[in-house]
């Protein structure tokens, strides 16, 4: 491997918290010195930022971070070390309200360079101990093939404790539909679209961004993108429903890597899927898809079986279903067949 | 833990061949004596021995074993060593005209003590490396919580190669229906139950077997029952469309475990799921069933759901399903909810 070696794999945790008595409570008040000093501790900076009335998304050195009024996203890749800030913004966020966590997700492909890590992110055991620190019922999976291709996930539901199905699926007061993220992660990509997001080819980011056909992915996104030098790219997207996207991209060829992730609602994710697939040309890739109704779940999950195992050149390597507390996860995995991947 | 602890849970070894040109090959003309002396690597004895037209079953020291013409499944536990006679298992099978293998399922749950374990069976990390020296294909999963209440398979699929969906759901020339298969591992069992599978009880098997309801779970089986010195049950069962059932317990309360096992064809399992709790009152069970059509999973995943998240003492803790190249698997994971488990 090259000694420019560069692990696009991110990490993604994502917390939520329990609605606070005080209306005006909102993690969005943290203040931009509070994030920095929050972010030491994970090894990366603020680059970028932009809002609306719903959410605050950040374009990091290493990936994104979304802030709305419950809701912390934190996405970063590299050798970036997103746990070791869990305590301390426990802690801040506390002192704004925000005391109970309902749900959290800590989740991550398998790294191209696992060595290269640095604790606690050595393995997912590693990740599992520490987290395990935090929530005594907390769980942990590996979907896909252990130790080969695969997506780890922890997660810790406060509704564990009793089946909340019910109360989890009635209508949320704002417009976030936030029972909803889909993430596409893809490998060994098309090199001719992987050299669009190199700085000799464009010297801004928004020529990326159009060239590539990325904004007309979810086209009502407004964006904020940025590219890096020699390459790489970033990218955040938030729209008046209070939805987000956001795209990273590691163009090199030997670890190519780019990963999308958004919380759009729709009832199938089928053609957006083929979209950011055809958009980036990947050998294979990952799907995962996270919904608190499981008939969205079911639907996407019979619709991508037809698409991707019949009727394509993609060949469905690995499907799996699960049932959570108060979500449903879908995890698809493909392989485009006539590529040596 | 007591000291006269055993290990209840089983390793399950389930293997197919490729029909072969020779329509007289047959696994059954295997001899007896190749059978004793392929269970000394395993470290188990034949104690009872049942054969219909279809299947030959045999009742061990430590679990079962069934053959029919193409198909061995080998069932160990305790500190049984079932992965050491796979080299000469392949040798024998060679020479009775199978040489190919198109699917292969090695299984387990969790081990209550995995520190008694015997090489390759001191983790599935080491199983897994084991199998794969056989088959470079083959594929690793966790369902589950890792590291805590979770099912271990390691599968291998000729068809991986390909899709060979269609070729699997054609009508079988025998009629074993053999693309189903139902688990149901049952642990913190009732002990006025438990008592039922001691000698102090009952002297003959077939009483236990009859008064504890086992023979009416599937009554068209013909039972082959042992009832071991001072306490533990085993019961092969057979019936004339070559369907098996095999029911397993270890009944000492401090790790008191039941393993129900059948490829009886069903199109909802819901009910004889019902029947087998019903039956053995665990403190909490997995559920896995294999099949090889998907809407049957999907059938008993929606009924479960119903079954045992809203209207029943039992609480779901999780639920995957996965498709595999000729195979869909579900899996589920239950508590009691007034029990201390």
């Amino acid at each position: 491997m090259a000694n420019n070696f560069f692990e696009g794999v991110e990490k993604l945790l994502e917390i939520w918290f329990e609605e606070s008595s005080n209306p005006n409570d909102d993690l969005r008040s943290i203040s931009r010195t509070q994030w920095e000093n929050l972010l030491i501790f994970v090894k990366c900076e603020i680059i970028s930022f932009s809002r609306n009335q719903h959410i605050d998304a950040f374009v990091l050195s290493e990936s994104s971070m979304f802030v709305s009024k419950r809701r912390w996203i934190l996405k970063t890749c590299g050798t970036t070390t997103p746990l070791k800030c869990l305590s301390p913004f426990l802690e801040i966020a506390s002192l704004h309200g925000y005391k109970v966590i309902t749900d959290l997700f800590y989740s991550r492909k398998n790294f191209i360079k696992p060595e290269s890590q640095i604790a606690p992110h050595k393995g997912f055991c590693e990740e599992v101990c520490f987290l395990d620190t935090f929530f005594p019922n907390g769980r942990s999976y590996c979907l896909g093939s252990i130790n080969l291709e695969c997506w780890y996930l922890y997660t810790f539901s406060k509704s564990d404790i009793k089946n909340q199905f019910k109360i989890k699926s009635d209508k949320n007061d704002d417009n976030l539909n936030p029972d909803q993220t889909i993430e596409i992660l893809m490998q060994n990509l098309d090199p001719k679209v992987m050299s669009l997001f190199c700085k000799h080819k464009f010297s801004k980011a928004c020529d990326a961004t159009l060239n590539s056909g990325i904004d007309k992915i979810l086209p009502d996104m407004l964006v904020d993108d940025f590219l890096f030098d020699p390459c790489g790219y970033s990218m955040n997207g938030i729209n008046c429903k209070g939805e987000y996207m956001t795209i990273h991209i590691t163009p090199e060829e030997n670890f190519s890597y780019v990963s999308f992730e958004s919380n759009v609602a729709l009832n199938n994710y089928r053609m957006l899927i083929n979209q950011v697939v055809q958009t980036f040309k990947p050998g294979k890739f990952i799907v995962t898809i996270f919904a608190n109704k499981s008939s969205l779940a079911y639907e996407t999950m019979k619709g991508l079986e037809i698409e991707y195992s019949t009727q394509s050149h993609w060949k469905q390597t690995d499907m799996q279903c699960c049932n959570f507390p108060s979500y449903n996860l879908l995890f698809a995995q493909y392989l485009y067949r006539n590529k040596n991947t």
